[in-house]
C-alpha cells in the first residue's frame, strides 16, 4: 500500500529551519498502515531535509556550518549566468540532500528521542515549499 | 511490486556530473506501476548521487565545493597505504551520499522544475558505473 | 511484506566508525525477500549512516575530514544553552545524514566490492546504539 501525502509550509528562506515532525506523524497516522518506511522529499533545488535536535541552539550551529562550508558571499557561476544571487543555496541543498527515509513500527518512527525532522530553506528569499511525504507499507 | 533497472554510463571521472533524470524516469515508465518510491543507488566507493538544477554554472559551482571542502593535494591515509591516490574521492562520496528516495506518483516523480538527479564521479580516472534504479509502489 | 531488525551495538564514540554490513546483510537473509530496499536508520541525533570502502586509512581519512569541516574545539551554542559539550557532534550527524536505502536483488544488495555500511558515532562519549534495519519487498 502506497499513501502520499503533502507538507506545505511558508519558509522565510535565508537558512530557515522548519520542525516537519508532526507534519510527517500525521501522514502516516492517517494512512492507518502499521508499519513500514516513510519517504521525505523536497521538492526544489535550494532546500534540504535531515534530522537534528531541534533547540534554538543546534538552529544556529548548523546554520552557521553552512555560512562557513558555503558562504554567499563569494562569486558563483551560476550567479553569473542567471542573476539569481542564489548559487550558494542551490550548492548547499545538493549537498545536505533531498531526500530522507525513515522506518516505522507500530505507527511509530525509528527516530531518537531528541531527533527531529527538519526542512532547511537555504533559498535567498522566502518561499512556499512542498515536503512531500510517502508512507509504504502494511 | 518490486521492479529493478539498471543504468550503465562511461564518466570521465573527476568530478564528472551527469544527469541521469531521464534514465530513472525511463525505468519507472517501463515498470508500469504508478505510485511508490523509486531508489537510486550508485555501486562503488568513488561516486555518490543528489539532486541539482543541471546547468553548467552549478556544475562548476559543485565541483569548486568539492575542491575546497575535500582538496586533491593534500596527504589520505588511504593514498599511502594503498598508493591509489583517490583518497580524497572516497571521502568525498562518503561525505555525499550513494543513495536517494524519490517518491512518484501518477508515473511522475515528485522533482521540481529545476531539480535532475545526478550521479557525482569523484574518482580519479574514467570509469563505467552502475546505478541500480528500484521501483517499488502499485 | 516488511521486516524490520535492529542492531545493537556499543561504540567508542568519538568519530568510532563501525562496519554494520554484516548486520544488514543478516535482516535480509533471515526475511527471507528475495528483492526489494533495504532501509538503514540510526535512532539517535549524534550519529549517522553512510558507504565507505572499510579500510583503516579511509577511517582515519574520513574522520579527519570531520575534524577539519566541523572542529570540535569552536564554540557552539548547543554547548552553551545545554552544557552537553556535543555540539560539533550534532552539527556533523545532521550534515552526514541518518539514513541510507539500499536495493537488493536475489537476497544480494546492491553494493559494490568495495563499499560497506558504516556507523559514524560523533558523540564525546562511548555510546549504545540502535540501527533500525527495514527490509521491504517480495
Amino acid at each position: 500500500m502506497v499513501i502520499t501525502g503533502e507538507i506545505n509550509l511558508r519558509t522565510r528562506g535565508d537558512g530557515d529551519i522548519a520542525d516537519i515532525t508532526a507534519g510527517v506523524e500525521k501522514v502516516i497516522m492517517d494512512s492507518r498502515l502499521t508499519s513500514g518506511i516513510v519517504t521525505v522529499f523536497v521538492s526544489g533545488s535550494t532546500a534540504g531535509v535531515t534530522t537534528i535536535e531541534y533547540e534554538p541552539g543546534l538552529v544556529a550551529d548548523f546554520n552557521k556550518l553552512w555560512a562557513r562550508l558555503v558562504p554567499d558571499n563569494t562569486p558563483y557561476d551560476h550567479d553569473a549566468r542567471w542573476g539569481d544571487g542564489n548559487g550558494y543555496a542551490h550548492v548547499r541543498a545538493s549537498l545536505l540532500g533531498a531526500s530522507l527515509t525513515i522506518p516505522f513500527t507500530d505507527r511509530k518512527m525509528a527516530l531518537g528521542t531528541w531527533q527531529q525532522i527538519i526542512l532547511v530553506d537555504f533559498d535567498n528569499r522566502p518561499r512556499q515549499r512542498t515536503v512531500v511525504v510517502q508512507v509504504m507499507g502494511e
